[in-house]
């Protein structure tokens, strides 16, 4: 496993990642993009997502708040990423929830080689072609687990790229071969956010290495052991502090402490 | 009183709570709608809000950073909720400050039936046809009180619905009765997005009970006592460590910490 | 030196601060101008910025994420702002990066008159007319501050305005006389927004005095030392408590605790 080195380099290499987000968790993407070691720049209008994918390292798109404006700065942007083989990571915040957030997911997949999606189940289900509720089911945990590891799998040979599915159980697989990540607190649900800064993790890290596979996954990990400190350090006083002592561990993250807790389990299809 | 079992009902029913709000405070909106226990979602592009409000338990209009884009979303937004009967929350933030805030305050509530609006005295007095300056007149706290009452009963009769007016003593009125609510610290006005907050905390409380009287007020009391056990926490620190102590303890809230301190006295007009 | 002063003035005046700004770190600027003691607005519709920013003290234009709506209404806000002699702060966030910055900060500085300029070395340098990559070249901290004064006195000169470069050391130039500030923290480097909020400090002193030169020296100075206050406190915990730390710092600062920490020198040049 190269994570420990790819810690390392994400604080000496500095790379700049450019996000198109939501204006809700914009702030705590780029904090958490700071807090790992790398550069945050977020850049909307069209009239310059091309200059400014060209400098940065990866590009993360995130339809959490969508208009109809940036969309087209969305796929202008991750055009031009394709042509300078910048890796595009895609976010896709509610799919599935309206047409417009259908139909621009549709449209970006359609249009634009994208290298890593990351979202929770019902999410990335959708992206499946598979209606799955995440509330109200009563479903094992063990089940929950052998849906996601499937439906990762078929998404990402749907897709050819890497796909992260969050939530209880994390997985990770590249249509070949899969991870599974047990880190993580139930308290990450009830700050908004938690999964647009995995994204722009995941995003950060991926502006380091062509291995996307191990950057999905070392990214995903790291908000899960963040989670895990947060939640000793303020799980009691509130969320509140459990979000600010998320990003003091995002921060304070070196390769003792993210060996000693990392939970990851790597295995082929 | 029923309090206590919406304290309960809002964690075990978790409502959506659609908003369309401004982009300063957005964030913590959405932190606090999740502390009460109610699950965010921002939306605000028109092709996509009616879809967003049907899946939703309320609908929170919040015009701080008003563009001429979200206006007509949230007119479309507002009507698809009063077809459905989801509830509507109005926060006019800055109402009396600009003709685009006036009129698009007077164009939501001649072509919608808004069935709460939050706001301070001066928004408030605005909507009742009166100028009120809140600052640098010279008026008693019981002077202020008693103009709060009749400017709420006035504006709640006006447009049939609860009105709730936030400042040093919290009035709320459905046009035949009132409650005074006691509660808060006068630090809440030194971070920005209190008010916005409170907003949020009605429409998340509305979200789960008919009775949106009862909603505003415990809305409303929620962060007065929110406020004080922030004050007590991080009072003296600073306005950054109190602003993170408004969200733990809105977080921790539970039925022994609200009847605690719960300062609310109904009368009738 | 009038520092003391403008610290109590602010509080006791409480001057509205008018910001059109980015949508990454706009909830951080309204809290600091509100922890500093002033009041801030943020509104950018073209259909309001002129009545907002005539019931305002200052103006703060930030490009951080700009986009094509907003730039005419920034265009707007400051022609009126010039006419009715409101002050106008501008932070050229990553002029140089794109033609839409670099296009956008060249319209505001020759269609109207701007009081302060805020920005790092390469921004500064940009306005400047030369090429200056901040990162990356191996330059001793001497050779940087030398640089960093003749950049200031030049784009203060050209632009007949006060220009303040903030890095490991901050310039404040007027083009007659500059002030080297030597306070902070390398730590708020790794928080998103402290540029900006230097810059929304710096308009919030702007609203209190005509003394722009000063009032640029005291924000800039007041972000320094609330670095190092909250480096103190914070610094070992992580970016997450140390970007709350800045805001306590700033709503706690004091005549004593400044003049104790404030490391100014005032020059001619």
């Amino acid at each position: 496993m190269n994570y420990v080195n790819l810690l390392n380099k994400i604080r000496e290499d500095n790379p700049l990642i450019h996000n198109i987000t939501n204006y809700v968790t914009v702030n705590d993407c780029a904090n958490v993009v700071l807090a790992i070691g790398a550069s945050p720049i977020m850049a909307d209008d069209i009239l310059e997502v091309e200059e400014i994918v060209s400098i940065s390292s990866a590009l993360v798109i995130n339809i959490g708040t969508l208009n109809q404006r940036v969309i087209n700065s969305m796929l202008k942007a991750c055009k031009k990423a394709n042509q300078l083989n910048i890796p595009v990571i895609l976010d896709p915040v509610g799919a599935g929830a309206s047409s417009l957030r259908n139909n621009t997911v549709k449209d970006i997949l359609s249009q634009v080689k994208v290298d890593v999606i990351r979202g929770n189940l019902s999410e990335i289900s959708f992206l499946a072609g598979q209606s799955v509720s995440t509330k109200g089911v009563d479903t094992s945990e063990e089940d929950e687990k052998n849906n996601a590891i499937d439906i990762a799998n078929l998404v990402a040979r749907k897709y050819s790229c890497v796909v992260g599915i969050t939530g209880i159980v994390d997985i990770v697989s590249d249509g070949s071969k899969f991870a599974k990540i047990s880190n993580g607190n139930e308290l990450l649900s009830r700050v908004t956010g938690t999964g647009c800064m995995t994204s722009a993790l995941v995003g950060s890290f991926c502006g380091i290495t062509e291995d996307y596979f191990i950057a999905t996954i070392l990214g995903i990990a790291t908000m899960g052991i963040a989670g895990e400190i947060a939640f000793e350090k303020s799980g009691i006083i509130g969320t509140g502090s459990f979000r600010s002592s998320i990003i003091d561990a995002i921060s304070t993250m070196n390769n003792s402490k993210f060996l000693e807790r990392a939970k990851i389990d790597e295995a082929n299809d």
